[in-house]
């Protein structure tokens, strides 16, 4: 990095120095020329206010079970509620992990949820399986929530208005206070409704990237072999994934003295608005269910460049800007990699 | 610049990468929502209408100058029509000159300007006193063109909606073929209408600004002495002034070869919004009326930094980060800097 992590520091400071740490309270859900404006702005807001009124007002256990009821859904497990996130493998080494994906029944689901949630030593289960779960800009599977479907609108008029496209993708994310979402950024304007329960974002701005310390680890998952699950490092010809470092940014002491984290806690009928290129870290402290609107990030102007240069595209010792893009796209935007 | 100088050229060139030379037409006064999604995108946009239309409507000669009457305009006068531009002076030195400033009537100037423009030795004469010179925020001193003001609206609905605020600054233009502005950039949103002729923009995105090569240069100004111009260097705490070095950007051979200059003809009826942070050398080919409106830049979020680190704020070897904000307020976006 040399001269340029000088410039990477430089611009975190500036944008520290002219924007603090604040973040807007909206009591409504914007227009779509206000909604606009936020995404100029581009600063996270929490909106008092639920734009998926129908699941808001009726998502009980008991009527997701009898809603979903026979059909399979996919849901990850793991052994310590870290779905795509940085873990130690049984060589020794770090490895970017996946979780191992099972097909239950929703009900299955919710009970193991609420009495694993108890159990320490139980697997942990995250409805996670995200890339559009509710509603797709890929046509080619169908929702496995087909029966969910008439209580979330397939797109936010306002922000659809405001962005010129409908989303890219609508998921659903179910889980409890074992859960964790590792710290990653995403290139999506993103609208997180907390339905049931409240979750805790720890977030950064695009320009404490160089604070994330990204490294390209080598893909494992998570295997089931005789009811235990084992992380299976994937074949030499799996792509490494290119990750942060900070397993829990949550630890002041993780961090680089000059990141500056804001926590959002967003409960039930809030939602947040989360600029694309932000880093967040997610955490529930309860079971909690919610559903995220992914928006694709403007393509023209200086968005990207700008995306890409603080991830270090511009460093001489980095892989050449070509690369550096693909990576954005094929890594923290990868369909697989664990975004909320 | 050393290290950061790469990183400059790198994002100019991924800049361009992603947004070529292309700028879009519309055909019409977009509506808020619309124009906020052109200032997001940051690119400018020709538009085929005038938001001033009584202007336009009513605009010659005769007009003005029966409207204004006896009320003595700010003109500015120079030898060679480079107001506000960087020019040799009589020790050799090279200036940054501020034109002399002569008050005469609308008619007065009028007549002056289209007997001078067919006589090539002749003082060259521009109406650039702009600071709001038709509406300004500053309310302190009346506008010298109190009997026009009717026929130019204090906002644009569209602009003040989608930006949130009125405009900084309304201004009147007129000059002929003689005049030029030197290339240069303000931290406004401009929306330029052109109401009689045509004026031809050669711009650059901010991410060239490595290419414009800003220097500090020395003050001076013109003052008449027995009716000659003469370039008076000013006194010794006068400050200096940050401007670009290159004189005329459509001289191909006077740029890097990595700047890539954008031209946008604006005729009578049409209007350019040109977004903050963008350079601009504007010349006209005959008699020209234009009337603009700045707007503030958005001072939240990343624009600020990426507008200072485009111009080299991050470098180690310029002036500190402070400074350099300074700058950018005091030098290209002054009062007296011949801005367009």
């Amino acid at each position: 990095m040399a001269g340029s992590e000088e410039t990477l520091k430089w611009i975190a400071e500036e944008y520290y120095d002219l924007n603090g740490s604040h973040f807007d309270t909206l009591n409504s859900i914007p227009s779509p020329l206000e909604f606009s404006k936020l995404v100029r702005i581009a600063r996270p807001v929490l909106i008092k206010d639920c734009p998926v009124p129908k699941a808001q007002a009726r998502w009980t256990d008991e009527y997701l079970t009898e809603r979903c009821g026979d059909q399979r859904i996919s849901v990850a497990c793991t052994p310590n509620g870290r779905a795509d996130a940085i873990t130690r493998g049984p060589d020794g080494r770090l490895y970017f992990a996946e979780p191992h994906v099972e097909q239950m029944t929703m009900g299955d689901f919710l009970g193991k949820l609420s009495s694993n949630e108890s159990s320490p030593e139980s697997e942990v289960l995250y409805l996670q399986s995200q890339d559009g779960n509710l509603y797709s800009s890929n046509p080619g599977v169908p929702s496995e929530f087909q029966a969910l479907l008439t209580d979330v609108p397939d797109q936010l008029p306002f922000a659809s208005e405001a962005l010129g496209n409908p989303p890219d993708a609508v998921n659903l994310w179910i889980g409890d206070s074992r859960s964790v979402t590792s710290i990653h950024s995403d290139p999506y304007e993103n609208i997180y409704s907390v339905i049931r329960g409240s979750k805790t974002f720890t977030v950064f701005p695009p320009t404490e990237a160089w604070c994330m310390e990204e490294r390209i680890y080598p893909h494992a998952s998570y295997h089931r072999f005789d009811d235990q699950l084992e992380l299976i490092p994937s074949e030499e010809d799996a792509p490494p994934v290119r990750w942060s470092s900070i397993l829990d940014p949550t630890d002041s002491t993780a961090l680089a003295p000059e990141a500056h984290p804001i926590h959002i806690t967003v409960t039930a009928g809030d939602s947040l608005y989360l600029p694309a290129g932000w880093w967040h870290y997610v955490r529930q402290t309860e079971v909690t269910v919610a559903v995220n609107y992914w928006y694709d990030m403007e393509s023209r102007g200086s968005g990207w460049v700008w995306l890409n240069l603080l991830r270090g595209g511009a460093s001489e010792s980095g892989p050449p800007p070509g690369n550096e893009e693909d990576e954005l796209v094929d890594g923290a935007d990868s369909d697989d990699d664990g975004d909320e």
